[in-house]
């Protein structure tokens, strides 16, 4: 019952060009089999084929330095996109509070986070029958955006933050999420239902 | 597609004794048809027989002042308690966030709230094969609850809020609330699936 | 929980050639985002590649002049067929109806509408993970149609029928369809379950 | 895969008082398994504890003679309200359609029917977690219908039904609902899902 | 993703009254949460109010002495009835299967086991909305069985058997059962699907 | 409500190359529609492009002379992939209970089975929205297998086994198959559900 999401940062500065968003990329790619949650610091250039988003087509979605986190779900079968964004959010929630307790206090729109004004993050879901898909990437420094958008990257909404702490950062946020999914799998098993 | 969700805030002081977490509470007592929030001020006491939370059997649960927030969701068929406890939580984080933005800082555990280590809201998720369910209480001031536990109200949180303030903050939680299901469901309606 | 459904009806005279039933045609091409019925009166010629019928493989699927009805619901997550073809055969039996009052006596097979014994319409429902499709086909004149299969126009089946009641009856029958499925969504708010 | 219905028509003149509309009630009461279709003439008293429909409660639901047709579904598991309301107005459509065969043209709002205004049937759907279920009365004769409700019962619809088309045409809707139902079940392996 | 299941094997003879087929009982009765397999060794004698097949309401449903194993699954929401009588196939075929491996051949008909035509077992499976719940007893000793019914136990199926075996059979059935499950959510994350 | 399975066998020695595992695949190439089981004898090399299992990519997938079984089921929409990896298990359980009663003791390590330690079959399950297919293939005569694994067919395990057995055997495998399905179908409609 429990998802027991497997947890795996990887160390290269992979590109994230949309394809980690395929269904079993993490199994296929990197040997994580099951539920998990892969995490990353590397450049983002989506290729238009594998736009997810229609409201994207023809954007330049990009970045210099992120960190980016593909969540995939095997627990509901079939998989459903609904299910999957309200994960979707409930990650994007815990990120908003963890930056919150390091002092950066950010404003959430639907699923993307804004530092005074300016955009920090990009997300999608997804699914196919068999698993549910998320991709979160925030800026790490603000290079490699689009000129359209007015972005911001980690490094520049706080001070005290360095590579270190950013890197304790992405644990932090893939262990909360992860223990988020646990322990609403285990509010099912002592509730009453009608 | 949309869930449409109606807001209905109730005026009299009314006992939370459990019965409210039933199907069909708001359309069979107040009139309020389709997914909905009602909220309230008013005491609570929940009476054995209505208990859902098999953990809580043999506890007192009861507070003499609290916001009580009931949620009811028509847009799954059939309803499953999954996706309830998935929006509970986004209900839990939105009031942290809310309180956060009025200076109260509070720590989560799962669907609970704490101030300063102390208890400030219970809270609980149900279904029946056609609706969702969510009960959320926040003591408003820490009188009435059960000795065996370290409570906190509101108003002892902070001191700047008032009764005119407490009531705006139950419109802003279902505001909130309400507005981020519409996003979610709006946002599969611009998403490619596998 | 309410659909909501958009209706759009589109001025140009639009080749159908099968596309059109591929989910999120609409927002893609018209930018109706969500659950929507688009309509419009133009030709038909399917792609082979877009057969959705597997029995259709082979066959002519063909017409000078329909009126054509898309449907997408995204109600129901994850979506399937069986759903959609009840919905399929609600909007047929709306559509019989309609004529019915308009004098023109249909008999219907399954989702075809037949008068005097000649084909009348085509028909066809299909589904993604995340989206259910419909595509209802009335022939306004007869031409152009297969010659191994009796068809009719509408202008053929009543004297008093012109180009302004044709428009009239495709606003008709999305208006009815539409409200039919509000009205399915709103009784479910008012029954008990077992 | 096919639903298979079994079509069961009773010969006693049942009292309608609620309780079949309950899961099983053919097989516990008349040893009809699996998905089915029972009908019958009889009267209509439905006892309050009995009610489904919420916005029926302290109403009199009540009729001299009807036909009564009792659905029962078990091909969806687990089984949910939204489908069978989606049956029921299938088979209050197909009702329509063949009264208006016999020269007897109804309006429908939702799952009612009307003749020049007044009441003919009344119709509920719900279901249980295995199964899906529907009741469609129709009255014969109007007598022992509520006084603050104009209704009407078949037989003052038309001069040439007697008993025996009556006989006949509870058949007929049972047939011609069972036939679309598999009919559906049929379209389904034939089409190709994205 | 892993169900993960909990084994518990009670030490005192618990009589089988069919109260342990109720959702949750496990965790009321015995505080082992979530997915479970629970298993004593005990009389039978099943209430009539706790009947869930509705074939044998009328019959006699006792032993003096049986193997009781109760499962219950929470790892789909909503639970359903066809999901959990698959997997009361595979324990029964595992039972046989364990039984063939000491020698016991025994025939199987749907959920039922006989030894040289003698009734070796009982077993159900239903569900709520949120779990799946499943019985299965198997007499250890031919005595208490009803008179209308040729029984057998396993002592007199064999004669290599004794207490001793007869709880590392117990064991063994639970431990390959729980394999099952588990090897099966494994196979789902290293699929494709269409 | 029951499968109501059809059930063809094909008498060319058919290459299985991967693509029947494809939905459709029996409607298209053997015109046989709906639910079905269909089998034959044929070798079996499996290309790249049709791989399902991910665990077998880059592995050699190939036998000289196998029995093939394709599974079909369209009763559960939208269909999941562990509905039918249940259903799998079913299919390999009944197999080793049916060689076992020809004196061909096998043992299964979740899908596959094994004689003395040689690998005698491979399987896999996958689904599409709207349906579920499996594939089982067990040798029958052990040539034209890997290298690399120790395999062996039928014809090796058993002296009593010919050709005509070998095809009584294949119809034998699919009656109980159809059956167990059917039974599972009938179960669901006499069990009262929570």
């Amino acid at each position: 019952m429990r998802e027991n999401m497997k947890y795996k940062k990887l160390e290269e500065p992979l590109l994230y060009d949309g394809s980690p968003i395929e269904p079993f990329w993490a199994f296929k790619e990197h040997k994580v089999k099951g539920s998990s949650m892969v995490a990353w610091i590397g450049p983002m250039n989506i290729k238009p084929a594998e736009l997810i988003d229609y409201e994207d087509v023809g954007l330049e979605i990009k970045s210099g330095q992120m960190m980016h986190f593909i969540v995939e779900h095997f627990d509901r079968q079939p998989a459903d996109i609904k299910t999957c964004y309200h994960r979707q959010r409930i990650l994007v929630m815990i990120v908003k509070d963890i930056l919150g307790e390091l002092g950066i206090n950010t404003s959430r729109d639907g699923d993307d986070l804004y530092f005074k004004g300016k955009k920090l993050s990009v997300s999608i879901a997804t699914c196919s029958n068999s698993s549910m898909k998320i991709h979160f990437g925030m800026n790490v420094r603000d290079k490699g955006t689009p000129d359209d958008v007015e972005t911001i990257g980690l490094l520049e909404c706080s001070k005290t933050l360095d590579d270190e702490k950013i890197n304790g950062l992405i644990d932090k946020i893939c262990e909360n999420y992860i223990n988020e999914i646990e322990s609403i799998e285990e509010d099912i098993t002592k509730t009453k239902v009608f």
